[in-house]
């Protein structure tokens, strides 16, 4: 994690109410917080769960050290009792969510945190923040490798997002189905494959292409990849496949970065072809999505270089997860659910167990129980023959670290092909509808 | 800055473009390169320079310990001379830039960085990440505190951004007029003001809205803001005013986070003023844009909180900023202007300088000079009246540190403000149309 601590990594209001709470008592109370979405927005088929493993990162990076309790003392954020409790303060409680890389819909509860209402409480903006940014362009990354028909899909949009979103949203590509990032730090923190040759700067900066070209093969080997457009394509492509041959080899590949890329790839393959560099393969880079990525389905392409629209989620930059309080400990020590009163922001009250149905391996709805715990809410989902979905995360504050790091990357990354793979043929459509299952509430 | 160095916040392909021009001897070659807009997205007025502090605190950040040089070593990714080079990197070039909070438009040269080829290089994809994300926030927000009319916007997007962008965000959000931030960070890192109170969880923890509010109160005070649309809000704006007199006093203000804001603006601050709580405020925080904002200007609302369109940049989540090669050595040592050939990416080549030209206060056009060097640009400035807009960022490595820290930040503020003023009125309308002023590039 890039900072020592992820406890400023928060909205004051968590601290004022803790602060008012922890004065009334109700900051004891036991208390279940879920994480879902109300709605698909732009019509999307299914939502991509992607920052869990992050969200345990921030969970076990959630401690305010003296730095941050002097900080909030000096200026008057809260009194001393509310920064005694933070100096003390690790998350204590339970987190249950949906594994990584799964599929999910109106309604599903993909992380439930149960602890104190303090406790819990405190965690809101950090998890939040994690799964809104990386579920929104893991959302985008997967319709993007839906799209490209098993041709490799590489990420490229670290200068079109924030500094550190860009090492996350690389993460959160590869969770959709990338194979590799432009982002050093994502291949050092994350073991993600990193790519990358040249810049149309580095032909600039030479006197001509050839003098460019030569330059790059000399030093990474004719199985490089040389862009191509910075004057003439046609004369860019005879430069570059010349220039490989030079120094012994077959040239690995060209890449396209503006034009129309359809045609261009066309000519590019007949010229290439005609050259005899019939292994060098094609890349193209210029503003593709999803929609772009599957009109040059036909065209003879090899890979995909994808940048703004990934990292800004394609339209959708932040998925609309919300945490929201849906049960807690009563007067009388009972759990009684809750919800806000309003038509437009409605929250279904309870702990909740979810699990997907299937027949024939094609899932057919979202089964969202009510439920008094894990145990009660397995059996119904036994009975009406669902999968269930969610797994223990963090039980008494201890993290399963098998969700975190590298491996867990790797995990999701399989764990969502076998998600979408299962959904019904509509569900892989771009095109705007229905969620591709319908999410099921039911009492156990 | 969150992490030690910022040099793996970086593209693959600028070590490899490192390494080749080091072997092509093209790395040490005097460069120029540059940081500009070729259009204005969805028919915006005008861009908003936000970043800027921070990217020169990645430049003092952007050097490669130990650690990195052995991954790169172990990966692969260069060799041996690559990493001496990069082991001890420091930028030694001058950058200049528009001053933080500037108004641009299309082709203006906001950040010039100046160097070898080498060392400039380096820095393309965290100068752009940083300048990127930040510009297209501050844009955002100043088109919402325009609709705003001098009521305080309040920016409260963390969670649905990533959590180091957010920071980032509540910075240039005030960079682009907002007055305070609910990120803890922002407040610690930037000098920025927080605020936040409670949400609907707060409410719903609490046996009643009674009970709630009372707690609130007798934490915060009668001043607090109490959310009053858990339940019913007529009765929620009662039982505010009266939990605020049970505790000696008036109560501050209510926040309205749903339903028809207009329509409520309305109709609670009639029943507040019934119950002569006349001196209460009205705040709103839910989905609020620009055109929101406007629409909420002849109701009765004091202040606006503002999330999801504040942090995702209004429907633009990034600047179309690039970063390119516009002048280097040639063999010869003179300097060469260049530019890539493409009718759709088009570049102008060569050093440039800009100024605005003013005509009774009111900007009339953007000045953009080609010349040789800082002074011989001014002078052409000065014949055609044009006010300078570039500021020494760095100068010979040597970094301005007025530029950086929380001073910078508001100093930023100050002159956006001053900037957005002189624009023609045309410039302040949210409806799409042209750049508030054309761009006129000569030769000096």
């Amino acid at each position: 994690m890039p900072r020592a601590t992820t406890a400023f990594l928060t909205d004051r209001y968590e601290l004022t109410m803790l602060e008012a709470s922890l004065q009334s008592g109700a900051a004891h109370r036991r208390s279940v917080f879920e994480v879902f979405s109300r709605r698909l927005s732009g019509g999307r088929r299914y939502g991509v769960v992607a920052g869990t493993g992050r969200v345990l990162d921030a969970i076990a990076d959630f401690t305010f050290s003296g730095a941050e309790v002097d900080w909030l003392r000096e200026q008057g954020v809260v009194s001393g009792e509310t920064l005694d409790y933070l100096a003390g303060y690790r998350f204590g409680g339970d987190v249950l969510g949906y594994g990584e890389g799964e599929c999910f819909f109106p309604g599903s509860p993909i992380l439930t945190i149960r602890g104190t209402f303090a406790e819990a409480l405190l965690l809101e903006t950090v998890v939040l923040s994690v799964l809104n940014h990386d579920s929104a362009v893991a959302a985008a990354a997967s319709r993007m490798t839906t799209a490209a028909h098993g041709r490799p899909c590489l990420e490229m949009g670290a200068r079109r997002t924030h500094e550190e979103a860009a090492v996350a949203a690389a993460r959160a590509a590869v969770v959709g189905g990338f194979v590799a990032t432009s982002v050093l730090e994502a291949g050092r923190s994350y073991g993600i494959p990193t790519m990358g040759t040249a810049a149309h700067s580095f032909t600039l900066v030479h006197d001509d292409e050839e003098a460019a070209f030569d330059a790059q093969v000399r030093a990474m080997g004719p199985g490089t990849t040389l862009l191509v457009d910075t004057y003439d394509v046609e004369r860019g492509v005879e430069l570059a496949v010349a220039a490989a041959r030079r120094h012994g080899g077959e040239l690995g590949a060209v890449r396209l970065d503006s034009g129309d890329l359809v045609a261009q790839a066309f000519t590019v393959r007949r010229q290439l072809d005609a050259l005899g560099a019939t292994t060098t393969r094609i890349t193209v880079t210029s503003d593709l999505d999803e929609y772009a990525i599957a009109a040059l389905g036909a065209a003879p392409v090899d890979s995909y270089g994808v940048g703004t629209k990934l990292v800004t989620g394609s339209g959708l930059p932040t998925a609309e997860l919300v945490y929201k309080l849906v049960e807690r400990e009563g007067a009388d020590g009972q759990m009684v659910d809750v919800a806000k009163a309003s038509a437009a922001k409605a929250t279904v009250g309870g702990f909740k167990v979810a699990g997907r149905v299937f027949e024939n391996g094609v899932a057919q709805e979202e089964l969202v129980v009510g439920c008094d715990d894990e145990a009660s809410g397995a059996r119904v989902l036994a009975e009406h023959g669902a999968r269930p979905l969610q797994l223990p995360l963090v039980t008494g504050g201890a993290i399963a670290d098998e969700h975190r790091g590298p491996d867990a990357v790797r995990a999701a990354a399989e764990r969502h092909v076998a998600s979408r793979a299962a959904l019904p043929y509509e569900g892989w459509r771009l095109s705007e509808g229905e969620p591709a299952i319908p999410t099921r509430h039911v009492l156990g």
